[in-house]
């Protein structure tokens, strides 16, 4: 038992799969949930993610952990509300997919050392609502932890114990490098999946077969997630953008001068890294 | 029964699949399989796939049916050089991914009315060989026909029989239409899955999730049946890789001027289109 209460702040895919697998893994004795919706709130307590919900301060002043999963764009304000009323002992994570503008809007305002721990489990889908979430999303993801200079270390040693608990290994990465990286791994992926459906005529639909599918699968994602996604890291996006146009500006340019062996060699190289990847 | 004798050109994956759904399906008496490699033949035995194996000519001379599923550059000197030596009555078909060299090379070679009748099964996959060949992989799957002026209307109906009683349904379209959207639903997708694939720096390996790998999963596919495939379809792919440039120097522009309402356009876009497609 890591905690005694555990708040959960948004209980979609990733919230409600945090409150199934505490409680398959005995990390709380009692979990609460926060949300607007009452009736998707009924809908994670029948399907057992959660105990019971209250509102966000009730909840947050008796809670040993509050984790926020939540859009990205709600999540510092929300975490600065409750910042002055939760236990001195408790600490405060979250599971938004940027981490450079939460923690800078962050260290602006909690006084140091601070007990938020900024967090990423790196378990998405393009499925939305606590009906998809799973005990074992998490189980062998990675989480990626962003501490500051200014993070307590207990609350980083808590938080990391968190979200191994859960299923996930842990990296530490500084806010701007996470960014960096993700936009690479999972916004700029995203952003070229929405661009490639948006291309395909309607007549054409019935000959996108498995493996236009697969690229443009993530563009099925909730807008309402990812647009804050792509606001708060627009500048890391940009830059992986200008990066892929000019991989992709070069190949255009085998293709004009029919010149086969480069683009033999872009796709040999390309599968050795998919391959790298596994499946 | 549709045919006495199927042989089978080339047993990997797709030829492997047209063996065992052929064998299922009861379409063929007896099929025979045609290839280079004595041990991927054997195993195409065990399998079932094929009843025996033969050289190319000895093969062609005694079938009612002869498929091509080899890389798209082998397929139309392989029609020519059996074309004289078939059965009167026989139908030669193919399953190559471009259709626009092939058909052209054998519009000027066979006589008219010709009983090539050109198709692609829109069945890919990245995995490779006859051990993931399976007798359901057409199944309500598209086949596209690309039949022409001088196409036997015997042929084309026997043809189409063949691959409909396969499982899949058929689609009729020139050999131009055909190159033009498989450049955009199948050729495009994989070398924007390649560059991307090419640009994830090895440090970053771990922080490519589902996303990532959903986005970047034809990358694994072999470039011994990818390049030849981007030669022949060098044109029509380089146009819609212009298409998508610009598209993503749009997406670039609203993310440089912080339009945020545009990219949750494209997004909304995007979303619906891919859910249009389903899973």
């Amino acid at each position: 038992m890591l905690f005694r209460t555990l708040t959960i702040v948004g209980v979609g895919l990733i919230g409600g799969s945090i409150g199934l697998a505490a409680k398959k893994r005995g990390l709380a004795e009692r979990i609460i949930g926060v949300g607007r919706d009452a009736v998707k709130l009924d809908q994670a307590r029948r399907l057992g993610a959660i105990d019971e919900s209250m509102e966000l301060c009730e909840a947050a002043r008796i809670a040993d952990c509050v984790v926020f999963c939540t859009p990205v764009d709600c999540i510092a304000e929300q975490v600065k509300s409750v910042a002055g009323i939760c236990r001195r002992e408790a600490v405060l994570t979250d599971a938004g997919s940027t981490k450079g503008e939460i923690v800078a809007a962050l260290a602006a305002s909690l006084p140091a050392p601070a007990r938020f721990v900024g967090a990423h489990p790196l378990a998405g889908s393009e499925k939305k609502g606590v009906d998809y979430a799973h005990p074992d999303l998490f189980e062998k993801r990675w989480t990626v932890l962003t501490p500051t200079a200014a993070t307590s270390v207990e609350a980083l040693a808590s938080v990391q114990s968190f979200w191994q608990a859960l299923g996930s290994r842990v990296r530490l990465m500084t806010p701007e490098d996470h960014d960096r990286a993700l936009a690479l791994t999972s916004h700029l992926p995203h952003l070229v999946a929405t661009a490639l459906a948006g291309m395909l005529p309607e007549d054409w639909r019935e000959l996108a077969a498995t493996g236009f599918r697969d690229t443009t699968r993530v563009a099925a994602g909730d807008p309402e997630i990812w647009t804050p996604i792509f606001q708060q890291n627009r500048a890391a996006v940009r830059d992986a953008l200008t990066q892929l146009e000019a991989k992709l500006q070069e190949m255009r340019g085998a293709l004009t001068a029919n010149e086969i062996t480069r683009i033999d060699h872009y796709l040999t190289q390309g599968k050795r890294v998919r391959d790298a990847l596994g499946s």
